[in-house]
């Protein structure tokens, strides 16, 4: 027997319409913004991947040779690509360019909860504008998809990656040296990164005005304790615009260090903690992507949502169930009604009532069974008698009562 | 720069929202036909394909090892994991069991017009089944998925592969040739086909006879000319019930070899024929593969649609314009009514409206050139003044028609 491959999943037909609804449901809100989709390749030239995220995550990904001898990777991620796809084709577009996308992207890791190895993200792009209007916009479409499924539990957490850089870049450090840096803060790596800082001579004190930024987190009031005047009007700014736009639970956290130096300015990050150690579900910001990748510099902000660990958090709080029924079964209980009963079902359909009927030529209690067990609503039963004088039985699935129908009347009982 | 890897494409954001509506025509089709949704990962174990169909395809496909050795492949279409999936994970649902599926498929092969390496399928299955009743469901819902989007120009041809291979075993070829037979049958094989009847001995009048029912069809009247009469009873049976179900154009189409040879009954085609010579947008019969990939046998009808040249054959024909318009631009003209114009754009999002406000702080002309550039259909300006009164001005974008409203009233306007 053939195996799915490990850490990949199929689903079925009790959970693809929940999908399917969240995706369309995200998608509207996207469209509701002015947020245009786009779609680009499940892989790509392997070097796209590397050039933005660094050697590094090779060992992370599905890269392989295509017949044609070229590097080809499974994508990681789709930031890469919407940003290799706006410099060959979107860059004349009217600014600010509002994309979004959604998908399978690829990671080999060792699959785990919340964790595997093809996965779905949505994300979205404003190309072309730094202003606090612009990051509102973006968090509140993050923030907006979530809502839009019914997810409850969920913090929004803001930050900027320009005070740390900015302590960084006060002391000397060089830019190349900084992302490093940044990605020691993690509270995780902090052995590494006392070694960082010993390695590079960091002075006592700006080690330690980074550890308490790193742990600075609060309301607009925390504003004030920036050295960065700058950065500070900035997040204030953003503070007052998101309630404008309804978003009004959040809070700012300058430990959020993204750990990729293409971060330049505002970042953010949503979890949701009934998901445990792998709690985060989206994670976005304000780059400069387009000119690392051979374009030029164009400011840019966007998040990625992990479609598949928010719709897990989604089902620990429970999900509204979906009504995937059918409206009607239609069941011939003699042969020679076979054909009204198909070309009942062909009618309905035309009106757009979902209708199945009788594929297998079986007897009404198998029938009527089968109806049960696909969530039919009504039976449509079709005797010979009744067929001469014009009517059929409506059967209710869920209460059992029965009713004659005329067959013109159909139409407007399921309408 | 970065090259999108060569035979793939991306879709910009003028093409996606009719792609997007295709595919949730096409959809609808389906559900309102009691099929369900399922969905199977991008890549699978190398043998599950070269299982269903042979050896020969691993020169099309993007196969490769993953780091942890193993053989996978990019699918080239979705049947075979459908019925992997049915075997480990759907075998004990309500038979017939109807399914649908949506996705990318990937082939390696010189990119030309209407081919590409990384293409959409969308295919269904009815499995548990084989009934005339089965097989007019499953063409019906292939065609009336062509009619959802309006495409008017196809040509629906049906066959039956038992006769063919009936003669072929009457004269005494084993099975495993005579999908080898089925495969030259084809008129651009004809060469091949003469060779192969030679080899195998194949008298004068059988081929005779193959080449006649090869040229055979037309409509009902044909199946008379047919030798095995269970064949023909089946298609009589057949051309009977489309019509109840809406469908009136088709022709069989004795000559119909579709070449694989799980293939065992109904086999049906559906071209576009300003498509050229890569017409096909549609292949589908009644097959016995999961047999074949070590399930138990049971009878399955299916189909898959190529998704890409039904839009190219839709384009063609000029595809009906989708509106993608924002419902209304929000352009603050002074510094102090930013604020107002934010709120006014979030509180319309709340209620359905689609609205974009500027992002960048530029002035009123051009904003009303953006607003413009990105379809708005009105622009709502607000001026300081007017806000003082409680009003702003809202402007007909294609007229150019201004009038003052209430910032109440807003809502009203728009919903």
């Amino acid at each position: 027997m053939f195996q799915r491959p490990r850490g990949t999943r199929d689903f079925g037909p009790e959970i693809m319409p929940i999908r399917r609804w969240a995706e369309n449901a995200m998608r509207k809100e996207a469209l509701k913004r002015g947020f245009r989709e786009i779609q680009m390749p499940t892989f790509e030239e392997l070097d796209l991947f590397t050039t933005k995220s660094g050697p590094g995550i090779i060992d992370e990904l599905y890269a392989f040779k295509d017949k044609g001898g070229r590097n080809i990777a499974l994508r990681p991620e789709m930031t890469a690509q919407a940003m290799r796809f706006y410099i060959s084709d979107l860059s004349t577009l009217p600014k600010p360019l509002k994309l979004f996308y959604f998908g399978p992207c690829f990671r080999y890791e060792k699959p785990q909860s919340g964790r595997f190895r093809e996965f779905f993200q949505i994300g979205a792009e404003i190309i072309g504008a730094r202003t606090p209007e612009t990051d509102a916009e973006i968090i509140s479409l993050a923030v907006k998809m979530m809502e839009s499924i019914g997810l409850k539990n969920f913090n929004v957490r803001i930050g900027h990656i320009g005070v740390m850089k900015d302590i960084m870049r006060n002391i000397g450090l060089p830019e190349e040296r900084i992302a490093e840096g940044l990605h020691y803060l993690d509270k995780l790596n902090d052995e590494r990164f006392s070694k960082f800082a010993k390695d590079n001579s960091i002075p006592e004190d700006a080690i330690e005005q980074m550890r308490l930024l790193r742990e600075l987190k609060g309301g607009a009031e925390i504003i004030k304790q920036l050295s960065d005047q700058e950065t500070g009007d900035y997040l204030r700014k953003l503070s007052e615009i998101l309630p404008l736009l309804g978003i009004n639970d959040f809070e700012l956290d300058m430990g959020i260090v993204r750990g990729l130096d293409y971060y330049g300015g505002m970042v953010f990050e949503i979890d949701a903690p009934l998901l445990g150690a792998e709690k985060q579900i989206c994670g976005g910001g304000s780059y400069d992507l387009i000119a690392l990748l051979g374009g030029e510099e164009v400011y840019t902000s966007g998040f990625a949502i992990g479609f598949d660990r928010t719709l897990i958090a989604l089902e620990k709080e429970g999900v509204p169930a979906r009504d995937t029924s059918l409206d009607a079964f239609v069941i011939p209980v003699d042969g020679d009604t076979r054909e009204k009963a198909i070309e009942i079902a062909g009618n309905l359909r035309k009106r757009d009532i979902s209708v199945d009927f009788d594929l297998m030529q079986r007897n009404l209690s198998k029938n009527l069974k089968y109806a049960s067990a696909v969530s039919a609503r009504y039976a449509i039963i079709i005797g010979r008698k009744d067929l001469s004088k014009g009517i059929v039985t409506v059967r209710d699935m869920k209460t059992g009562n029965q009713k004659e129908i005329s067959i013109d009347a159909l139409l407007d009982f399921f309408c």
